[in-house]
C-alpha cells in the first residue's frame, strides 16, 4: 500500500487519473447530494424518571450476578471472564455487581466511522443520528416483480439507491441477502458493492469470524493498512441470542472486530413475550443486562474498542404470534433504552422503518412513521433499517426504500429545533403585513421561503385535477417511478482504478480458494 | 322539560320504557366500547426553552400593543374593548401590554364537556387528550364510490362510525358538509344526527350567531334547559381570520356560546408563509398574539367561560402553493404552541390526522402518523381532525376514518407510560426462563399477555401465505371491509322517545320557518 492509498481523502482525487470516464463520473457525481448526519438541537424524550432507571439498573446487575449469561462454545471467552473476576461455572458467566459497568467505562461515548470519501465520515454518539438502510431481508419486492428471493443484482441496486439518497448517511451492510451467491462467498460480493458503488460508510460481515477477517482485509485494500490500523472504518452488527446467550459465531466476529478497533453494535434481538418478559420494565432490564455483559466483553478484548448499545425490540401479536411494529410498547422500550445508553455514556442504536405490512401501503407507513419519530426523540445515534424494511424484515422493498428515505428528511428538519434570532422572530414581517394582509409577497417571505419548509421529493402536492389527469397515482406508483429514475441517472463515484482492481482480485482469489457452500 | 330530562344520566335509562326495540338496542349497544379520554402519564415534549418562550410572549404583547388586531363589522366588540382599556381606532384594537394576559386569567384551565351519556363526558385540559373526528370537508371518498360531494347520508354514516370507534371520545361537528341540505338548515340536521345517532359529546354550529342559538336550543331539549344553563355541553370551533382579524360571524357565534358558558376553541387557521410569517418563531408569535386577543375577548363576554387555545398551523409547498402536512415545521409550531398554552394555563387544541394525499395511501399515513405522534407529545388536550382527514381537509375518507381511528389506540397506550411495579419488573420471569430459554409459556407471560401489547383491529398480522391466498389486500381494502362491517352492525344508542320527538319537531319547525338558502 502506498501512503496515498492509506489516506482516503485522496482516493477520489487519484480517480482523476483514470481517464475520461472517471473524470465524467466525478463531475456528475458531485450532484449527488448527501446531508450531513443529524446533529440534534432538540431535547431527547425522557419517559422514565431517575427512580425507574435506578430500579432497572439495579435489577440488571442483580440478574448478571445471580443468573448470569451464557457464552456458548467459547472457552477463550470463559477464560477472559474468569480473569476479569467473574464467577464462571460451565458456560454460565455470573458477573458481580459493578464489574460489567466498570468494564464498560473504557468504551468511547462517541467515535468517527471513516468513509472512503471523507465528506461522508460519520460521528456516532452524542447528539448525532446516523441513518443506515435495512439489513438482512432474504426477499425483495417491487410493484413490477412482486415478492421474490433477493439476488446480488438486487443488492447492487439497493447500494446505488442508498448512494443517491440525500438523507441516508450510510450504505449499510446486508441490505438484502444475495441468495444467488454461495453463503460462504456472499460477504465478498456485498463488500465489493459497498466499496465500489458507493462512497458512504458501510458495515462488515459477521456471519463467521473468518468473514470478519476478510472484511478487514478488504478495508485494508480500500483505505490502506495503516489507516485501518488507526481508524474505525466499519460498524458491525453483533446480535445477542436473547435471553442472555452469546453464541460463538457472533462473539467470534466481535472478537475480530474489537481487536482491530472496528465498531460493533451489541444488540439484543427481542420479540417481547418470546425472548424477553412481556412487560416493558422487564424487557428493559434484560436488554440492559445483556448489553452490559456484551459491551464489557468487547472491552475485555480491547479496552477502548468502539461499541454501540443496541436494542432491537418489538412487540408480539399474542393472537397469531407475529411480531408487530410501530407499537406503543416498542416505543416505551426504545425511549427507555435510550436513557439507559446515555446513563452508560454509550452510543445507541435502535428504531427503523419497521412495519409488519406485506405492501408499502398505509399500514407500512403508519408503523414506520411511528418508529422513525420515536427513534429521533429517543436519542438514537445509529439507526439501522432506517429505510426499505417491509413485512417484518423478511422483505426489502425498492419502493419503500425511496419512500422511507424521503421521510428521513423530516427527521433532519425536526432535529434542527427552532431558530430564535431576529430574522426568525419576524417582527418586521408582522408589522409589514398587519391585520388582514398576507405574507406571500412580503420581504421576509421572499428572503426566507427557499429554506423555510421541508418539502418531500416524492409525495404528491399537486392540485386534485392535475393529479387525477396524470393517472391518480398512489405513493407506491410514484415511488416506482422514482426508483427507476434514480437507477437511470446513477453514476458510480470515482475510485482509484488500482484499488478497484486490487479489490476485485482479492474477491476472485478468495472465491477460488474454497468450494461453494449454501449452508 | 321534566326534571328527569334535565339530568342526562337518566336519558338512557328512560329509553328502556320505549318498548322491545329500545331494550334490544340497549343490550346490543353495551358492546360498543369507548375508551376513556387519554390521561397522560408521560411528559410533554418541550422544544423551546424558557428564554425562547419569554421572547415569543414579549413579542406577542408588543404586536398587540403596537399593531393591534381588527374586530370587523362589530361595534359592540369595539365598545367592550374600549371599556376594558384597549386603544380602539376604527376597527383596530390595540391592547396594552399585560391587559390581554390579565383578562385570560379568568378562563378555566380545565372543564368538563357533558355528553348525554355521562360515561362519555370528557375532561378537557390538564394532562388529558380528547379525540374528535375530522371537521369541515365538502367532499367524501371511499374506494367504491371515489371522490364526490358529501351528503347528509354520508354525514350520518360518519357519525355512526364515530359512535362505534373505541378510541374516539367525541362525535365532532361538521364531520363533512352535507351539501344536499340548504346551507341555512344544515346545522339542524347535523346536530340531530349527533344527538340521536351517537351518545358521545359533540360540537355546535358557528356559521351564524343564529345557528349557535339554535344549537343551544337543541341542547336544551336534549339535556334540559337547567342542565345547559349550568353545564358545558358543546365545544365550538371559532377560527381567527389570520393575520389578526376577528370577523363578525365567528365573533357573533363566540358571543352566543360564551354568554351561555359553552366552550369555544379560539384558533388561528394558518398556512405558514401565507397567513403568518414563513418562520416558526414568527408564526408562534402571531398565533400567540391572536389567541391572547381572542381568549381575552371571550372573557369580556363572560368571565370564566370555557375556552381552548387552538393552533391550526401547516406549512406550504412554495413550489405549488399547496399546504403541506405532517411536516417538521408544523411539528415545531405544535410543540411550541403547546408550551405557550401551558404557560397561560389554557387547554390546547392542535394536530390531527393531517395529510395532503388524495388517497388513503402511504403518503397519507406517514403524514398522519407524524402529526398524531406530535400531537400526543405536544400536550394537546383536544384533537379535532383526529381521524378521517384526507386531501388537505377537502375530503373526508371513510377508509381513512377507520384507519386513523384504529391508530388512535397507539396514542392511548403510549400515554400510559411505563409501569414499574414488581409485576412489571418481571425479575421472577427472568429467573424462571434463564439464558437460552423462551418466555412464551412462562407464568408471567400467561398472567400478563392479554393486556401487555396494543394490537390493531385493522392491520394485517397474518402469515404471508394466508394473506396472499386471501387476496393480498392492502390497508385501504381492509378498511373498506371494516367500514361496511361497522355500518352493518351499528345499533342506535337508546334515547328517550319524547326527547327524540321533540328534537325532530324542533328541526322541522325551524326548517319550515325559512326558505332554503344555498349561500
Amino acid at each position: 500500500m502506498t501512503e496515498a492509498a492509506a489516506e482516503p481523502a485522496r482516493a477520489g482525487r487519484r480517480g482523476r487519473g483514470g481517464g475520461g470516464a472517471a473524470r465524467r463520473a466525478e463531475r456528475t457525481a458531485v450532484s449527488v447530494e448527501t446531508a450531513k448526519y443529524i446533529q440534534r438541537k432538540i431535547p431527547n424524550f425522557e419517559i422514565l424518571d431517575e427512580a425507574a432507571l435506578d430500579i432497572i439498573q439495579a435489577n440488571a446487575e442483580q440478574i448478571l450476578e445471580e443468573i448470569g449469561v451464557a457464552f456458548v462454545d467459547n472457552p477463550a471467552a470463559l477464560e477472559r471472564w474468569k480473569a476479569a473476576g467473574a464467577d464462571v461455572n460451565g458456560e454460565r458467566v455470573r458477573i458481580p455487581k459493578g464489574l460489567a459497568r466498570k468494564l464498560c467505562e473504557t468504551a468511547p461515548s462517541t467515535f468517527t466511522q471513516h468513509a472512503r470519501n471523507p465528506e461522508r465520515n460519520v460521528e456516532i454518539g452524542g447528539k448525532n443520528l446516523v441513518l443506515a438502510p435495512v439489513y438482512g431481508p432474504p426477499f425483495v419486492r417491487d410493484a413490477a416483480g412482486g415478492r421474490r428471493y433477493a439476488t446480488i443484482a438486487d443488492f447492487q441496486k439497493f447500494v446505488k439507491l442508498g448512494y443517491m439518497s440525500k438523507w441516508l448517511h450510510h450504505s449499510g451492510g446486508t441490505v438484502c441477502e444475495p441468495t444467488d451467491v454461495p453463503v460462504n462467498k456472499r460477504h465478498l460480493d456485498m463488500l465489493l458493492a459497498h466499496m465500489t458503488l458507493s462512497d458512504k460508510p458501510f458495515m462488515g460481515s459477521v456471519t463467521e469470524p473468518e468473514r470478519a477477517q476478510d472484511s478487514i482485509e478488504m478495508c485494508e485494500i480500500l483505505f490502506g493498512k495503516e489507516f485501518v490500523a488507526d481508524n474505525t472504518v466499519m460498524v458491525n452488527l453483533i446480535n445477542i441470542n436473547s435471553p442472555m446467550t452469546f453464541d460463538a459465531t457472533m462473539m467470534g466476529a466481535l472478537e475480530v472486530y474489537a481487536a482491530h478497533n472496528q465498531a460493533c453494535i451489541i444488540s439484543p434481538f427481542i420479540v417481547g413475550g418470546a425472548m424477553a418478559p412481556v412487560s416493558v420494565a422487564g424487557t428493559l432490564t434484560q436488554v440492559f443486562a445483556e448489553v452490559l455483559a456484551g459491551v464489557a466483553y468487547s472491552q475485555l478484548i480491547r479496552a477502548g474498542a468502539p461499541v454501540i448499545m443496541g436494542a432491537f425490540v418489538t412487540s408480539i401479536d399474542m393472537n397469531s404470534g407475529a411480531p408487530t411494529f410501530g407499537t406503543p410498547e416498542a416505543a416505551h422500550i426504545t425511549y427507555g433504552a435510550g436513557q439507559l445508553a446515555r446513563r452508560m455514556g454509550l452510543p445507541y442504536r435502535s428504531a427503523g422503518s419497521f412495519c409488519g405490512s406485506k405492501l408499502p401501503d398505509a399500514q407500512a407507513a403508519y408503523e414506520t412513521a411511528n418508529s422513525l419519530n420515536m427513534g429521533l426523540l429517543a436519542g438514537v445515534n445509529f439507526m439501522l433499517h432506517s429505510c426499505g424494511w417491509l413485512e417484518g424484515g423478511l422483505v426489502a422493498s425498492f419502493e419503500k426504500f425511496v419512500m422511507d428515505a424521503d421521510q428521513l428528511g423530516t427527521l433532519h428538519h425536526l432535529a434542527k429545533g427552532v431558530e430564535m434570532d431576529e430574522n426568525a422572530q419576524a417582527l418586521d414581517a408582522i408589522r409589514e403585513v398587519g391585520p388582514g394582509g398576507h405574507y406571500l409577497g412580503c420581504a421576509h417571505t421572499q428572503a426566507n421561503f427557499k429554506t423555510a419548509f421541508w418539502r418531500s421529493d416524492l409525495f404528491d402536492y399537486k392540485p386534485f385535477e392535475t393529479w387525477d389527469e396524470e393517472g391518480a397515482r398512489d405513493t407506491q406508483a410514484l415511488a416506482s417511478i422514482r426508483v427507476q429514475k434514480m437507477v437511470d441517472t446513477y453514476v458510480q463515484p470515482p475510485l482509484d482504478p488500482e484499488i478497484h482492481a486490487a479489490l476485485t482480485a482479492y474477491v476472485e482469489a478468495k472465491k477460488a480458494s474454497m468450494p461453494d457452500s449454501f449452508m
